[in-house]
């Protein structure tokens, strides 16, 4: 292991720690973990690759790591868990300032400290090229109750939390700003620095509110599509019902990526706000097996369109 | 999510099935799984970097994707577990042929099937440069039973599985053989196709045999140095006793990588063969906290040489 490493390693481990459910963690062959009894593992692996998932010119070392680890507990809100631990694999090259991963390991830990998440292992490498980053988050929920993509029933009515294609729209700013970095608004915090839903969609299952779920990060249109395809099921949406910023356009919030909103189906009432966060009905669960847009009163086809990073 | 990662989830899924532990798999936001009652949860992660762990001139894709399992699957090994089930984040250049990719995950997907191990998840992207791998084996030990490397105490015998400095040894021949692919031997398995060593470590857990433990993953020299470090102790090692082919040299048997053999330290008598697997002495554990090695009647310090890949 290269010297670099080493620090790197001895740096994580100070500033990581060990927590709740975590045994043993960065310094031996594995972490050891504690899985509440009656409670399954979730597990969930998320690349963050720069230049296709972020960009240096773009993205602060804080927001690069936030993001990473957001991805990860964005998965395991999207099936109604709790985060126990996370581990990162993480390949530099060689010439990267020591300062970048300060801050990109800052910016990751600020965001596990806020969910009670211990950073408790993983991998380092020298990279070939370019910064690589793998998130892994290990969680539970008790046995037999999570929330899958494959519980949509004809009928039940289609939700998201909070509102689309922010964070698809600051990226095209960030486009269009010919590569330098962009001020701080509210808004644009929800791209550099997504909430992942982890109260909401904990909430959703302990009140057996969800019948099917997932996490918005492909896009609307894709991950709508992710659930349709599991349940064996289709869904038509209301596009004025989709909730979204004035400025940001309906194809943006129809397909954009990034959101890591959660999008759910149910039978049952559904409160208007949890945990702060606005939910809003946006259509319902059909027979068939496509996705269909009301829009106008004109009902149209919905192709999903696979979310590509930087491509638009 | 682009067509060919698409098909590729597709395909790993065919390949992959759900297996004992694992409720829900591929195709949902996490993996969910059960960890046997009274065990802890054991997570583990190593990248396989193009050009840094493999070279696709030197690796055949059944060999990459073995290796990389591996990697895990010796982690799990190193302290007395049971692997449960594999994660695999891929992230694949643009002009990959398929037929690598398939033939990249028989290769894993045999070894883990010769472990009963699942491959329940994982993540696609496209890579900026280069095959991009990172493997996540979670395993479960009995609560409180994993075998740290924390443990080693003065007076303790220190043993290895297997023979030492054979994979490295490879990696020389390789690099004399001007990049081109070697026929395969049975010494050249132990480089191209380790045998993570599953069945070792639990027969020393359950018998309580091993004081501490590590996976030789980064070297003799490296590896043991994290053993002493963990555990406030020193070591002194027997040139003469460390096993290795007469063809491999004490250098690379002392600081050559990738053998995945298992080192531990003893209090107690050791079989002289484990599950079929050679056990050797090689020395003791004293109270300084340096490395010795007596050769030739001449007692030296022993400095860790960090193993770097393909640098030698």
């Amino acid at each position: 292991m290269p010297l670099a490493e080493k620090s790197m390693i001895a740096r994580i481990r100070r500033q990581a720690g060990v927590g709740r459910g975590v045994i043993k963690s960065i310094g031996d062959d594995c972490a050891v973990l504690r899985v509440p009894p009656g409670h399954e593992a979730l597990v969930t692996t998320d690349f963050s690759l720069e230049g296709i998932h972020f960009r240096r010119e773009w993205h602060s070392p804080e927001s690069v790591g936030h993001r990473c680890l957001a991805r990860g507990l964005s998965d395991i809100a999207a099936v109604g868990g709790k985060p126990i631990a996370a581990f990162l694999s993480l390949a530099l090259p060689k010439a990267l300032p020591q300062t970048w991963v300060n801050r990109f390991v800052k910016g990751l830990t600020s965001l596990a400290s806020q969910f009670d998440v211990t950073l408790a292992g993983g991998d380092t490498a020298q990279s070939p090229d370019g910064i690589l980053a793998d998130i892994i988050v290990l969680g539970s929920v008790l046995r037999g109750k999570a929330v899958l993509r494959s519980g949509a029933r004809p009928g039940d009515k289609v939700y998201v939390t909070g509102s689309l294609g922010g964070a698809a729209s600051v990226l095209q700013d960030l486009i269009k700003s010919s590569r330098t970095r962009l001020g701080m608004t509210k808004e644009r915090g929800r791209h550099f620095f997504p909430q992942p839903r982890i109260e909401v969609g904990q909430f959703l299952r302990q009140k057996r509110l969800a019948a099917s779920m997932i996490d918005l990060s492909d896009g609307l249109s894709t991950d709508l599509g992710h659930i349709c395809q599991e349940s064996g099921v289709g869904a038509e949406l209301r596009a004025e019902f989709i909730p979204r910023n004035s400025r940001v356009s309906l194809t943006l919030a129809l397909h954009g990526g990034e959101d890591y909103e959660l999008l759910f189906t149910s039978a049952k009432a559904i409160p208007e706000q949890i945990a702060g966060v606005a939910i809003t009905e946006i259509g319902r669960v059909t027979q068939g097996k496509n996705l269909f847009l009301v829009n106008g009163g004109k009902r149209k086809r919905l192709r999903p369109q696979g979310w590509e990073h930087f491509k638009k």
